[in-house]
Parts: C-alpha cells; sequence; structure tokens
C-alpha cells in the first residue's frame, strides 16, 4: 500500500482568479503583509501497488487522465509506503 | 520574504462526496488499484515578515479568519524562507 499526495497548481502563465480573490479578501482583513497566493488542489490517495514504480505509473496515469488539466494546471507529487 | 505552503483536508470524520466522485470516477475508468482519495486544497501564499515567527502568526491567523472552516476541516503547512 502506497499513499500519494498530489499537488496541482495553476500554470504560472495562467490567470489565478481565486486566489486573487482570497488576496483581495486577506488585504480587507488588513493582512497586509500577503505578497500573493494561489489557490490549487490537493490529492490524497492510497494505492495498492507491489512496487513503487507501480504506484508512479498510476499516480501519473491519473493525473492525466482525470485530476489535472494539462493546458492550465501542472502537478507534482510525493509518494511514501505506508 | 517567506513562502508557505498550507493544506486543507476534510477532517477524517466528515463526509467527502467530492473525493468519494473522484474515486468512483477512476474506478469507472479501470484503475481499481485506488483504494481511497480525498480532495483538499492547497495554497501557496508568500509574505512579507521579518521574522519566521512572525510569518508562522500571520499563517495561523489567516487560516483561522478566512481559508479554513474549523468545524470541518483541518489545515497543516510548512514555511520557508525564500
Amino acid at each position: 500500500m502506497y499513499l500519494a499526495q498530489i499537488y496541482v497548481t495553476h500554470k504560472p502563465s495562467i490567470l489565478d482568479p481565486q486566489g486573487e480573490a482570497v488576496k483581495n479578501a486577506l488585504h480587507r482583513l488588513n493582512y497586509t503583509s500577503i505578497e500573493s497566493i494561489s489557490q490549487g488542489k490537493f490529492f490524497e490517495v492510497t494505492i495498492n501497488a507491489d512496487s513503487k514504480d507501480e504506484a508512479v505509473k498510476t499516480i501519473e496515469s491519473i493525473c492525466k487522465d482525470l485530476l489535472v488539466n494539462q493546458n492550465m494546471e501542472t502537478y507534482s507529487y510525493e509518494i511514501k509506503e505506508g
């Protein structure tokens, strides 16, 4: 059994209206020390796999097939045995 | 300048219909090795602060004030100088 943590964020060139809205809200609450904020998605996945290589392959392919819109988003992940 | 990465996830006792929907979609795509999946939010924040302590205080308080619904969600974060 492997546990993967997947982080999906906007590509830098893509507008992030959600992050912008959160930043504006924080500035209105007087958190003026916040320079920038971007919001992404975070997945925790448990996978039945015989090896770490197999788990990595599964993670890569579920990211490309479902979790990530590769036109607008990038992803990174960490996998540990658990 | 500090860079914080904040992870917001559902509390274990709270139903996660979004994660459930993603899991079902993956099973329909024949990724049957996926045991469980939960979806959360991920924030990347840059903060102007004089010390790491000050940055930690700011992060704690923006989480409680805006980013996290403490009835249903928990959060963790990492802060590094950058």
